[in-house]
Order: structure tokens, then C-alpha cells, then sequence
């Protein structure tokens, strides 16, 4: 029906997390309608990031530029090191502006099944950092998923033996989150970890 | 958080239709994570369509070419001129690939209330069209809304005075449709509109 670049285009926007064939059909036809206002300024987008990605040789983020956003940025606490499973999580925990200092990606976690393990993991660079010192605090913020926390567990391990204060993230229930609701898992975590209230 | 490019680049993906805020973000990380095998396809099809997009002089479709890959297509029957509202209906009715004839799009459909006028449609040249000869049905592919009915119902008179047949798209239960969950204007319609069992 369409042009073999048109086509093309509902492709590319087809393999877009989110975006199955129908929505990609619509996707593009916005872009097509709008040339001006919505595919100028998406096709100017990516070729501004296509120029210049980078992944951060220190912490491992995708930026466009090496060392990240993030590790250049001097107001960042450079004793804090959060470790986290992806660069999707460090975007998360950043976007709460609530972590002030700075990130380690471990690119996934271990997992027997898919056959992933340490070595497959940036664990060597994240060891490497923790040794180097000057760091007080690592925070191991995995995924509450059972590779997610076998994953903390094995870095626990292996970070124990420095000196640097070692924490992970909270478990329980979510904010807005009712009992009724919570699958047993949490809700069994949620009581183990009650807290007294002084 | 990220780069200027790289918010930029959420903020574009953002405007799509059918992506949030957070599917943008998703989508972006998707792109940066996998530079060859999504940024840089989805780069070049929206590049390839930026160069040639043309809106059909013929039928109003958005394609790569003037008059439109359809319009040029010498398989397709000239004598039947299928009516649509939008390039995203023609699509739609293309893709079934029931229809062997050729396309007009109007741009939109009468309404009172957003003040859409006959003017602002495509209606004069496709009473042109129709005045040129050639054509044998003239088939009303309106959406089955208040709007769309009352295009339909405006066009009807207009066309009625050419020598040519006139008719419109069926109403009534879609396929795999149970009467429970039809709302009561469908069932209406398909009862007004029963066929006798041959």
C-alpha cells in the first residue's frame, strides 16, 4: 500500500518497546502529517544522540558524553555509589532526585538460568572502584526479583571485605499499596522487616 | 539527568501518539542501548521519508510519491472511488486489501461543533473527480459516527446529481460482536438493517 519507506518507517517504529504494528502504523502517520512539528524535530533528535551516544567508562550509564552527565558532575556525592541491575533503574532512581550520589551499572544480573554470571557482569570494575577507595557507602539497589536479589547477595560477598558501609534498598509494601492487594511475597516481607515506631 | 540530546529525544519520542512520558523514556533507552540494530534503522527510515514526502495531488494520501503509489497503480479498478475521511482510514481499508478501486481523502469530516465547513474538506475535488467521468460507484467510507454519517449524508446530495452508483459501507454487528456486549445504537442499526436468510 504505502511506499517501501514508509514501510520502513512503520518497521523501525514496530521494534520500539511499547509500540506493536498498529500503534506504529498510527505513530507514523503522525509523522507524516506533522513534517514540521513532529518528524523534523525526532529526526534532528536522533541524529543528535546517533552522533555522539557514549557509554560512561567509569559507571557504565549511555550518555552523550564519557565520563556521564552524572559522574562529571562535581555537586554529586562521590562517597555514595548505588549499584544498579540496569541503565533503565539508574534513570529511575535519578528521576526521584532522592540518591545524591553516584551510580554503578552492572549491565543484568546473575541468573542460572539464562546462563549469566559474575564474569558477565561489570562486578571486576565495580570491585575495582570500591578498592580504590574514597567511597563510605554502597547501596545495592537490585530489582526485588529473585536473580535481582541473588544478585545483591553475591555482591554482598564480595564487597564485605572492604571497608565501606554496605546497604540495599528497602522491601515492603509500596506507597498507596493495600494489604488486599499485596501478593504474599510481600506482604510476608513487609512483616518480617516491621520497624518499631518510636 | 541525562544529556540536553538525550531528553531531547524523550521529549520527541513523547509526542508520538500511543507513548507516555514513560514509554518515551523506555523507547529512548531502547534506542541508545541498541545504536545499531534500532537507532540507527530508525534514523535512516525517518531520513528516507523526510527527503520524499509528498502529499498525492490525486487523492490526498500522504506517501513518498506524487500522484501516490495507489494512484499509479495501473492494477486498480478506476471506476470505483472509495470516499475515507482520513489517510488513516484509507490505510486501515488498504490493508484489508478488499477494495480493488482508488481513494479519496476528504481531511476530515463536517462538524458544527469544531466549525469544519464543506470548504475546509476535499470535497470540491472530488466532485470534480466525479465530474470528469470514469467512475461507475462512488462508495461512502465514513466512520459509523454523528459526524461521520452527516459527511456522508451532505456528500450523498452532492453526488446524487452525477451518473454514478452511490453507496456506503454496511452497519450492523462487527465480526465476532455478541449482542450482549453491543451498545444499543449497533443494535438498532442491525436490526433496521436485517437481511433476509437467502
Amino acid at each position: 500500500m504505502a511506499s517501501t519507506e514508509i514501510e520502513g518507517l512503520v518497521q523501525a517504529l514496530a521494534r520500539l518497546p511499547g509500540l506493536g504494528p498498529r500503534s506504529a502504523r498510527r505513530a507514523a502517520l503522525h509523522l507524516l502529517k506533522k513534517r514540521e512539528s513532529a518528524l523534523a524535530p525526532l529526526l534532528q533528535a536522533l541524529g543528535a544522540v546517533a552522533d555522539r551516544l557514549a557509554t560512561c567508562g567509569v559507571c557504565g550509564n549511555v550518555d552523550t558524553s564519557d565520563p556521564c552527565a552524572i559522574c562529571r558532575d562535581d555537586r554529586r556525592d562521590p562517597r555514595m555509589l548505588c549499584v544498579v541491575e540496569d541503565v533503565a533503574d539508574l534513570w529511575a532512581l535519578d528521576r526521584s532526585r532522592l540518591f545524591p550520589g553516584r551510580f554503578h551499572v552492572l549491565g543484568g544480573r546473575l541468573s542460572a538460568l539464562e546462563g549469566i554470571r559474575p564474569e558477565d557482569l561489570t562486578i571486576d570494575a565495580l570491585l575495582r572502584r570500591v578498592a580504590a577507595g574514597g567511597i563510605d557507602e554502597v547501596v545495592l539497589a537490585m530489582n526485588a526479583t529473585l536473580e535481582g536479589q541473588t544478585t545483591a547477595h553475591y555482591l554482598a560477598e564480595r564487597i564485605e571485605a572492604f571497608p565501606v558501609r554496605l546497604t540495599q534498598l528497602a522491601h515492603g509494601l509500596p506507597v498507596g499499596g493495600e494489604l488486599d492487594y499485596m501478593d504474599e511475597g510481600t506482604l510476608a516481607q513487609a512483616l518480617r522487616a516491621r520497624r518499631p515506631i518510636v
